[in-house]
């Protein structure tokens, strides 16, 4: 019988804290269709400020968050966007791009730090003289922290190199920061100077920082007009969000310092990990808190396998494929929650290639 | 300087209740995109059994769970939605079934009732044997009760034979029914038995049954399985949504029956109005929640005007064309707010049409 | 055993003449998707010149005319189309406008002549301050002549009123030219007077006109330039298409004056049908090419009966419903052909309700 | 003055020759729109005979061709195709499968040789569960000859292997055939053979074949009749096109056995080209009638000037980027032009890179 719970799937897990909670019961109200809830207005001012923007829209989720600021970017039909081909927006959201808004993925390859070169973005795009057989590139995407390269960080040099590609070719640049805060963080750069490039930015908000619900987008005050009005049409828009909203409050509040700590463990997981015979992790590139971990070829074990016995331990896993799985930390998970998972590991790795292969 | 506000813009407009704001701050959560969240599992699994449908699906809005259910219905390219020229899918939600989801609409004229003539349907219907040159209708789709005609209810009856229309010829039925509690209690038929014919409903929890965020579908298992993909598509996918769900079970279960009283409340209202020199309401009209009311022709009267001057006295009414406005009930509106809005009328209309027209 | 064929189903049926087949043999041509087809070029310039617009673009149907000029001028997504609720994009084309392209139709009531009552268009125009609800109005289509209004014409007077609605509120006019030199015949007035208003116009070359294939768009150059890179995305880019054009130059240059023959043919089939009995035509509506044929309730004839009928004798008719059929001349219609239809008919009627009901 | 045009930009360039002409001329033709016409009947039966088969539709142009295949094979909302990331619908087709018909492509790196490695298309495909983040993958396109690669083949056992791979996750195989002819003459292969794993096809006629305009799709009945009525929407439904099927009759009856000797003339002029000192061309990738030149780094030369130089003389190329340009052989380049064509290289080569550097 499991008696505790250590959940590494993903820092979306987060139940809200007690401060969260009351803030919620106390929150100020009013229908954001209509008109605009107070507490939606003191968050989004807040974000916009934070990210260096001029404004900023309360959304759903980040998929949604995303969704907005490519369609919003791309908004004549025949647009492209170039992105990474391992970035969120092409693999874990459902093409929604293409399927739901036509627009046409131009992808470049995405190193394993989670930047695109340089010159491959410059090559790939299109239609600078409105060729007759090309989709026009509107857009150019990047993603920080990079969810998929390991949550490895993007420079304010890097954006800034991208930013200045985008701004030659007449292109709008968009962040996917999911996990932006991650990277200010880890970057030791503020986070409005590491966007400072990007005419938009998507934000999770309830990722690393913890809050239950909802994403932020920032940009041009034009921008977050159209995207208001998109997010109508998606069914975004949603009533008393204050609610939320006063979660998120306390979220950007509180819990942004708490990353480094995350960070911090996730290394120390990490490094744990990598010692232990059956698995291996590229430790220079958990710069964040995600780990990927890779079962050794040769050994008996699978990710799968592996996966159940730690869910036996109230371990929570991320299975990718066969032989990976991802670990995610957030601020709810202790020193000693690392220690307990660790140990876990420890107990659960020779049972795992026992003489049956159990 | 307003000491006191009436806001019969619309039902959206109530916040949460002490008993909400309990419940929200208490709810247990967990992440409803990896796995379920157990308060929404609970709510859903409640709404599916009062709509009598297999199961339920939780969605940040009322034109996200119209538009994902149109979208689930007509998943093929080239279908066509046959729905009232005069319904709030085809009127007020940014024409997202086109242009988000490519799907064509047919509208047949809506009926002041809200019905459709059963044989205008009928007619309506294409492509039986796959013609070339028209889109394949694959869905009929109701609004019960109907906004834009003055809350009116469509009867267990009407829907039935709309129903069997579309069996007969393979179509599916979506019934609109962000107002269906309301239909339900004004006609004194229970809600199940009143969508029966339904292969989907959108039900809004936000509206007359005061939760602070979010609708419901309801619909076949198979169904609900595609609208839940469609809405991670959307964005629509969200975290800890048992805070907005446990709002959601107070809702319905303490604001159902407060829906009788807001009736009530209208016909009081509307008649009252009616009484008052310049203005016009059809009283008969008036069967559950919403007023609208016609600004005389040949009075000095405008309806913009008008809004003005209640909005002085803190009520808030919906403007609807030059001439019109709009006013609806709900359970945070006393029978004292609707004896102080009568007052205010009366105060005001004189004063709007005096010797300089002002 | 059918001797002789009348086909007065459609004026698409027309087969090439001599000199078009002659014009085709010795067409000079040249690739037109890399660069541009003489005979193409000359065509272009033609019907640009002839419909006083800037610039021309020949493509494969009057579907994909109608199709790219809704799309060019709503390349925005969220945009909305108003058109009549009985006109041929609406009803014709496979509601391609929405299933391909994401526009959104809003439909405006036909009048019997074809026309839309002018304040209903105006009343139908959205989102001019980009409400939050509302997809954005960016298109008026007209359509002349109305072919499912019996080929009646729209005035130059009424067009330009429609215009002036047009410019006023910021919007661009399209007319589905499909039939305009039937139009511009029956009215007496030069078709670039009739199209005067309009931003676009489509034309097709392969009805009255008889050329074998295609149709021409016409309008600003920038349009045209739209217009070529959508036409290659739907696949409209064709390469020898000077042996085409040919065969149109002919149909341009010799058709359009035989246009008025088809009117007075029609008229006289028309009147001396309506004095059958068992059958009735609204003689004032046959301005044109095209005539209804009603069978008169309470026969015992059926639409259908009736074609089968005619077939039987090489006289073929276009069913429309259960109780109605088409009737449309063109240049291959003799006298002749008239005289023999209107005896088959007779031959016919009698015996589609003899004392067997056969 | 020029007084020769060698036209070495595609094969598409080609005149109808005097038998096409005389057969287009004297073509039978009918509404192909209302029923079928009859010299199109003929094409069709003898070109899905031909590629082994249930059915056929002639499309105008390739683009249309391959659109149409994969939209009906992808004809649920939330679809993704596998396609080569050099692939001609991924480059050069306009997006249109994405931005207009919203299926999401995901890329697979095409090899050097046209394939992509199929373990690579096999890890490609997605969803087999109905996973919640991912498109369902329901397609894979190959291309062959493959135009990017240099008009490299695909060998039947290559193809059986994707097709094997397709069936087993339930998925549809489309061949880009646009030079199919070529491949299998090149290949020494039965044209059906080649595709015999394809469930459609898209087959141009007015490549290497000569005719004037138009390309084939062939498949199941089932898929045909999907394609017409997708061809009517897209607006590629065409009346009396029994004058361009004529043309294309003969191109399938002559010209099909001249795409050998293409070959050989693209063989002996690549060799003279690599033999140019500033040129360079991978010879063994020449496998049908596609010659990629590249111009040697280093010296002064650019593609854009030797373009302008040889088109001084009246060849003419297709400049492909900076440094490279295409030439394309077919049927009515002579020996004897091929000759021409390497003098006017040995002339203007020097003149390019002299001392001025002009």
């Amino acid at each position: 019988m499991v008696t505790r719970t250590v959940d590494l799937r993903s820092d979306t897990v987060t139940k809200p804290c007690e401060a969260m909670r009351a803030a919620m019961a106390a929150a100020e109200v009013d229908d954001d269709v209509l008109g605009n809830d107070p507490t939606a207005l003191i968050l989004q001012t807040e974000l916009a400020k934070m990210m260096g923007k001029e404004a900023a829209l309360y959304v759903p989720s980040g998929t949604m968050g995303n969704l907005i600021s490519v369609l919003v970017h791309c908004d004549i039909r025949g647009s492209e966007v170039i992105l990474g081909h391992n970035s969120h927006i092409h693999i874990y959201e459902n093409g929604g791009i293409s399927t739901i808004g036509g627009v046409h993925p131009r992808t470049v390859k995405n190193n394993e730090d989670g930047t695109m070169d340089i010159d491959l973005i410059e090559a790939a795009i299109r239609d600078p003289k409105g060729e007759l057989v090309y989709p026009t590139t509107r857009l150019i995407c990047l993603e920080n922290t990079h969810a998929n390269c390991g949550g490895r960080c993007l420079s304010a040099e890097y954006i800034d190199k991208v930013g200045e590609v985008a701004k030659k070719h007449g292109l709008k640049l968009h962040i996917d920061g999911a996990r932006i805060f991650n990277a200010s963080v880890a970057l030791g750069v503020p986070v409005d100077r590491l966007v400072q490039a990007a005419d938009s930015v998507s934000v999770c908000l309830s990722k690393g920082l913890g809050a239950p619900v909802g994403s932020i987008i920032v940009g041009s005050q034009s921008f977050i007009n159209k995207a208001r009005k998109l997010r109508k049409t998606l069914g975004g828009g949603m009533r008393q969000i204050g609610i939320l909203c006063a979660a998120a409050l306390i979220a950007i509040k509180e819990n942004v310092q708490k990353l480094e700590d995350d960070h911090k463990k996730a290394k120390v997981l990490a490094e744990g990990l990598n010692k232990l015979k059956g698995l291996s992790v590229d430790i220079k590139s958990v710069e964040t808190n995600i780990i990927y971990v890779d079962v050794v070829e040769g050994s008996k074990l699978t990710a799968e396998k592996l996966c159940k016995k730690l869910a036996e331990h109230g371990v929570l896993l991320m299975q990718e494929g066969s032989s990976r799985f991802r670990v995610v930390l957030h601020y709810q998970i202790s020193w000693n929650d690392v220690q307990y998972t660790l140990s876990c590991f420890q107990q659960a790795l020779p049972g795992v290639h026992d003489e049956n292969g159990n």
